[in-house]
């Protein structure tokens, strides 16, 4: 980017080396960058990921120098890596660490999540642990469920649906990491999510939280628990689960076909676009199964993966070699320009 | 209570069998009793609570008879012990055990953390874990701490206070249990704690969670993280609190002083109860720590606790033996018809 042009006191365009852009709104997503030169120019160490190393103490590479805040590379809880991640909650946890060391205690700060959120227009969007690229780029062996639901009870005014996504750890089933996003309250599931993944919780342990449960504040299986139960089953092969990604990937090699298990209105206003596309609603399903073709994976389709989890399960009893759930279902597919 | 009177068709009042009570409302809080007339005639083992007995395979004490649901006793996470806790999201998580065994699985159900949450009309109100009083009547030996907060970013529409009170294992640091209500968001805090006590979490841990920050949706520092730092400051004696509980005995016996350091209007407008009560500016207690007596305990006031502890600091420092803060502050005070 070269500049950005405005006219009467309001953005108009942005101009780069190349082009220009129309704009009414800019927003720059630019990064932060740790400034350590006086550090460096001190010998201080500074830390892979480009920030200043401190150790749990918050102590420099010299003892008598403490250091925190967006300065300081942080240790990863879910990865155990090193991390940067400025965030104003961090900073103050460090500072109260220093404070204490500095005055002869021996606090420890005992790293992050890597917990985020933001409010983006209508819409909470955040994560804790790991995204999916992360567990790759960390060299572990994860599997993914992505699930939607509604933040409160589905009757009761103001509720909103929100997608939501899985990452746990093959083997072992530590969860790794969660990302929401919707309309309503993501940020107490985020938080849970960041709280069992301190303490190296399971899928199996999340989805056995007892949390806070009332019409007002969350279903009475809640959304977080839904998305896990959605994993466990994934795991244990009962849900055959397809993530938006790797379904878009079969459809558009027409690998697949879609069976689209929702009413005949809602087909007609919006579908996974797809060579082969098939509508049966689900509760007409058993009866026209001889409709559907079995030489190649069927991706069971819904609004937001229940009919095609009952779609999975009736197919697979009358002999389908593949069927898969769309999980999430559309509402959670990130293409939305694709769809027809 | 005899019978529930109306006319046109609404309450007008309340007969027991000594009285009336005129009422424009009538609330009903009369509690559930599990009905196991069935279970006892069948020879199934009640438990201690009066609920049908079940272990973690959801097993009655026949094996072939599984139960589930508000009929059954549950494990509370953080007594170890029995408990009657009927709600729908337990229901829910049982009833998935029963039927994973049923067709032949082992699935467990872990217990529960006695997490609940109700609206009371603009409140937030629930707790999750042991209160005080079921602490002590399970034996265990705990601190608690009060502080209020503000549910997201002071600065930010919508904020709103919170009070929370939080009960802790002595010696272990365990956290047992977290009791709030206000207008805002406590049940995404209830969530977190109910999480940690799952895990058996110290305080030291709870108040190093990376939770979600941003001004829409949290404090820099957590509401939650902040009580449960102000639990540590009073355990390591840093902060010297004492409950609402303990002070108004305190002074009720006329054997402590109210320091209130709070501005002139705002004493003038609401104080405590107390035979013996200075106002000082928090700012002003340096130069006039003469006013003040030094032969009995004193009480730090403010709206919240924050004042009130930097209060504590400059008498302990200026010598005064036994000062303490009013945890939570005025805002947390229960008994506000004797605020004078």
């Amino acid at each position: 980017m070269v500049r950005i042009e405005g006219e009467e006191g309001r953005v108009r365009r942005v101009v780069t080396k190349t082009t220009e852009y129309d704009a009414d709104l800019v927003i720059m997503a630019a990064g932060v960058r740790p400034n350590v030169d006086i550090a460096r120019d001190a010998g201080l160490e500074i830390g892979e990921t480009g920030a200043l190393a401190v150790n749990e103490f918050m102590q420099t590479s010299d003892p008598d120098i403490y250091a925190g805040g967006d300065l300081v590379q942080n240790r990863h809880l879910a990865s155990g890596r090193a991390c940067f991640a400025p965030l104003g909650s961090t900073a103050n946890k460090h500072g109260r660490v220093i404070g204490d060391n500095v005055c002869g205690g021996a606090s420890r700060f005992a790293g992050i999540s890597g917990t985020f959120i933001c409010k983006v227009f209508y819409f909470n969007a955040g994560a804790t642990g790991l995204t999916e690229a992360k567990a790759a780029a960390a060299g572990l062996d994860f599997y993914t469920a992505n699930a939607s639901g509604m933040d409160i009870a589905h009757y009761y005014q103001g509720a909103q649906a929100m997608a939501q996504k899985l990452v746990i750890e093959r083997g072992t089933d530590r969860v790794l990491g969660y990302q929401a996003i919707g309309g309503g309250d993501t940020a107490r599931r985020i938080d849970v999510v960041a709280t069992a993944i301190r303490f190296g919780a399971t899928i199996d342990q999340l989805a056995d939280l007892d949390l806070a449960y009332a019409p007002p504040y969350a279903q009475a299986v809640d959304c977080l628990l839904h998305a896990a139960n959605a994993a466990r089953n994934k795991r244990d092969g009962v849900m055959k689960g397809i993530s938006p990604a790797e379904a878009r990937a079969l459809l558009q090699a027409d690998k697949a076909a879609v069976i689209d298990v929702r009413g005949e209105m809602e087909y007609k206003r919006m579908r996974l676009p797809a060579r082969r596309s098939y509508n049966i609603p689900v509760d007409d399903l058993p009866a026209r199964v001889a409709e559907l073709p079995r030489d190649l994976p069927l991706i069971a389709v819904c609004t937001v993966g229940l009919r095609g989890y009952a779609a999975q399960k009736t197919l697979d009893a009358a002999g389908f070699a593949d069927v898969r759930v769309l999980e999430g279902g559309l509402f959670q597919w990130p293409w939305k320009d694709e769809l027809q």
